[in-house]
């Protein structure tokens, strides 16, 4: 079953991203909902909710679990999530201890700090992806960059500009996503824990050092409220998304433009070869970098539906966010992955 | 490498199909390729463009055909398109025919054809569906027609009606989806067979000839030229997906409304369980059409925005359309099926 | 106020449409929701629901009805619709038969049947401009399809084709747009007749009399159910729409291509001017193409979300088919206009 | 002609937003693009590229200026933008001093410029009105937030939460939208110039100097160079307006829902009347919250397909802002007008 381009094993060649990718297996989602419930009873075994040979049960429970799968997606078919039937499989694991495990948590507390931890991974690989190209085209300036080549607007030849010119409209955009950076970041790395809606309810006057105790374990921001229906902070990370897959979509229209028979100023060291013309160099990474810009600038408009989240929690708009986020994600990585390799192969004509 | 919901070993179960999301496997695609390959090889055997027994040895080479796919995927992520090497490995397959192999063709051919012999197989499942959608409904208005709802407008009670309207509010458009079915079908269950520049200059004077035996043996409609930078088939076929999954979208909001706590229009037989609330019955289905419905209508104009395709081959939008269509399609099959198992368990109040 | 480049004072002669806009005009919408309350009474009249005479004073009170655009500018704040302060104004202008008007019917009836009487009007302008198109494109064709030009697969020049080719893939979908136009038209040259609740139950007996007179006055079809809810057609016309724009970009898009400084195989009888460099002809009408495909394209999204429409009248669904739809008719109708414009002044090189 | 509602004279009172769409008419677009071209010649008089005397003579000139705005509408419609025909006239109004005007600056220059003036309007309106309606929410907070109200999560009622809860989950996403402005600001408060290629060729060694002054003049920021085709920036700013409007219609939703009969949570104080029904009170206003974020986040997408840009101007890239962006920015205005005004109305039921 191979839907997507980026989980298929001949497009996700072209397309795809395995490291990316690799952030939304169901075995990441699954370990880091795992991490999760062993935070949480370690924060909760700490704060005496419970007793803390409870919480060491657990973790050990939790570092020797092996997921019933097929019951899992099942149990998903009818829940619409996950969680209610890992947290049985994850009680059963912890026999007489089960009772305290999830104490006080909520199915979306487990799958958006999950989702948080891995999209902070997904921000840490960006902003050194982000880095080597700017490498990337920081060399193609200085192999290049004082060569003159015609400056095209409108689709018409205008005036000559220094090739510099051209390639620091190309990357300056992409310096500018990585200074928004931090702010996404703090956008996304934080810890969602609310319970059944949103109190925390069962921690009693404990809730704030639980909360803060299971942040500082994770790594995420702990946050006034969790944030199950304030869904800006993933529809800017989805916006930001497509201003690094536009930017990079820009730099592919230019180079196919270049690239033409009949321009010529940039000659590719490799191009997609054709079954019918073995004469031609197809531009397919340049080509690749505009259908995945258009593809997010598609899928960003879900995203911002999806802030129409009703009440306390929206399965709808939820669940519209699955079906969207994760593709968004892996084809920002695509794009970065292809432009880094695809500019190495790129000569300006002299 | 599970990006996509309908692709995720856990989430498919609830948000995918396996029926539709089959027509999409890597395998499904280049076993439709090879049945293109083979038509052809027979088509320009009988047309005397080479040797009958060419085109029996082609045919046979393919039957027993096992494709490097290593190898495929590596070039595909070099070409762009999987066809070169497709066609590399079945020239060698077949010997000294090998060079028949393809004759005149080009990728897009070979791909834009697989997608038609599968996309008019997902319209016969689909038609199949909303026929048993159909008779659910009308179980449901046999069981409940006859009672009172009352009917809202602008989220406000307004006046009791009948449960046979609102049930019928439902049911037809779902009907002129049925009825749409015929223009659509005549979108894409069309031959995609030009050559390298569609104009199947390779052929010469027997291009008609073997267009039209091509078409009867692949059971498509021969059309005057190869659509490949005319997308308006596809782009009205994923319109009318929209429309399906938006139509089931309105009845699932409607379920989900009426099913509220506090509204109690509806029962649902089950539902969702909650990992925090025990006592809850959750419209997780109805919700999941909602989803599914947003994100078509999402992903519709993405396949819009490929209708503007350069010259005679656009790398960058039919690029795109592989990254949205199979999604669209699957997303529509899956809404069906949930529909389809969602209704027999509603139950109308008195 | 002039928010959109379609209204406003500058811009509008370039991206605008006059005639397609005049559809939309305040003036033009209260026109036709007159000649609906009109239409009613004389319906009701002549079944007998009152007596004949109120309905010929009612009609006569709407001939010489002149609305107090103030008042009603205030309640539509107030009441999200037009209609409740129309009616209290009719009402008052029909004097003692005041009670008669709008008997039986409700808002949505008034304003979704007025803009079936203009989308009616619309898709004739539409039909006629698409038909003069093709001769423009025919005449194209007769001067130019003989002469060679380069075929261009994925941004590359290929192999030459006659120019014939070309001019056929830029008409062929056009022509196939025409051929669904019937269905479109089905779909929305409807009467939109319900009353509160859809039911039309303040007329008992005598609803369906009345519908069928109503329909035929106003030139439109009697359906079963007023689709209120049911907004499939709506959104099954604004796919159209974007067709026909796409297909336009399509075409827009290959001649800037084609325009090139460097490949120069179609020059452009006048363009732009730059107020920078007096040399160029900047080719703004294919441009303009381009850009009006990819705005409907983003709007159909739009119009298919709302197709998500809560139980028997969805304010917020039907209010985002207001934002929406006027802009992508007239997007349309300008697309139109603009390529029958520009292509006269098309020549391919020799 | 009034194809937008923003632009309509009888739904603009309802969906619209005098003070922000006052930012897009003609007028106050031609305001700002003469007071670029008057700065431009201080600035210019001031460096010495042409006399102090010339510079003053033009800054009269223009403050006595008069647009032919039927000329500019023709001129529009050939040139696919305003500026050549106004720097026409200019250079008319001039005299002797004409040939100063518009020296070494391009049209996109004058456009974005002008643009970039009056979104930083629009943010600071918009700042003044985010704080504004937190006074609202807190003083909702104030007056309701220690009751009870019932948390729903996936349409079902969960548990009963503080009123304050509820109200924190509406205000806290606007907080942090206001919080990210700053960086809003300097994404479009920037100074566009930079002549026919990007690299204002025409004044030499005196770019800085006159690209400094120039900035000043104006209150914008000075970059490095000219952003004609780097349009990050204004994409940044449409998904913050989309942001802003997809919070708001996070809340309507929420009144919408709590004010539903069965459910009758919340009150309104006032709402729509219907044509059909007197005696209800329609959520209109948080109605038209949906509906405005639903229209945002659709039109959004579109604003990232613009960042795929050709080369050093993309005339349709450009001019696909233009249809977009002013509609996003008064949509975002309408939105918070229209939450101001709902919520003081609104009352917790006990």
């Amino acid at each position: 079953m191979t839907v997507s381009s980026f989980d298929h094993p001949l497009l996700s060649g072209f397309l795809g991203d395995a490291e990316t990718a690799e952030l939304f297996s169901a075995k990441a989602d699954l370990d880091a909902m795992l991490v999760f419930e062993a935070a949480l009873a370690n924060a909760e075994g700490a704060a005496g909710i419970f007793p803390a040979q409870a919480a060491s049960a657990i973790e050990k429970a939790i570092a020797g679990f092996r997921p019933d799968t097929s019951a899992l997606r099942d149990a998903t078919a009818r829940d619409g999530v996950v969680v209610p039937e890992l947290v049985r499989q994850l009680r059963e694991a912890a026999g007489e201890h089960g009772k305290h495990v999830h104490f006080g948590a909520t199915s979306q507390d487990v799958i958006d700090t999950s989702l948080a931890l891995r999209l902070s991974r997904a921000l840490a690989l960006f902003a050194k992806r982000l880095s080597a190209l700017d490498k990337v085209l920081a060399d193609l300036d200085t192999r290049f960059g004082q060569l003159e080549v015609m400056a095209h607007t409108r689709m018409q030849a205008a005036v000559p500009v220094p090739a510099a010119r051209k390639i620091a409209s190309w990357r300056d955009p992409l310096k500018r996503c990585r200074e928004r950076l931090a702010g996404i970041h703090g956008d996304v790395a934080i810890l969602h824990f609310g319970g059944a809606a949103g109190t925390l309810d069962k921690l009693g006057d404990k809730a704030d050092a639980v909360t803060e105790a299971l942040a500082r374990e994770l790594g995420l921001a702990a946050v006034e409220r969790a944030r199950h229906s304030e869904r800006d902070g993933v529809a800017a990370f989805a916006s930001w998304l497509s201003l690094v897959t536009g930017s990079l979509g820009k730099m592919g229209q230019d180079i196919a433009l270049m690239a033409q028979s009949e321009v010529g100023e940039i000659r590719l060291a490799s191009g997609g070869g054709s079954s019918a013309m073995p004469h031609k160099v197809n531009p397919v990474g340049a080509e690749a970098l505009v259908a995945l810009a258009r593809f997010n600038a598609t899928l960003v408009g879900g995203m911002h539906q999806a802030l129409v989240h009703e009440n306390e929690r929206s399965g709808a708009a939820w669940t519209l966010e699955w079906l969207i986020l994760p593709q968004m994600t892996v084809a920002t990585g695509a794009a970065l992955r292809i432009a880094t390799e695809l500019l190495p192969g790129v000569s300006f004509a002299d």
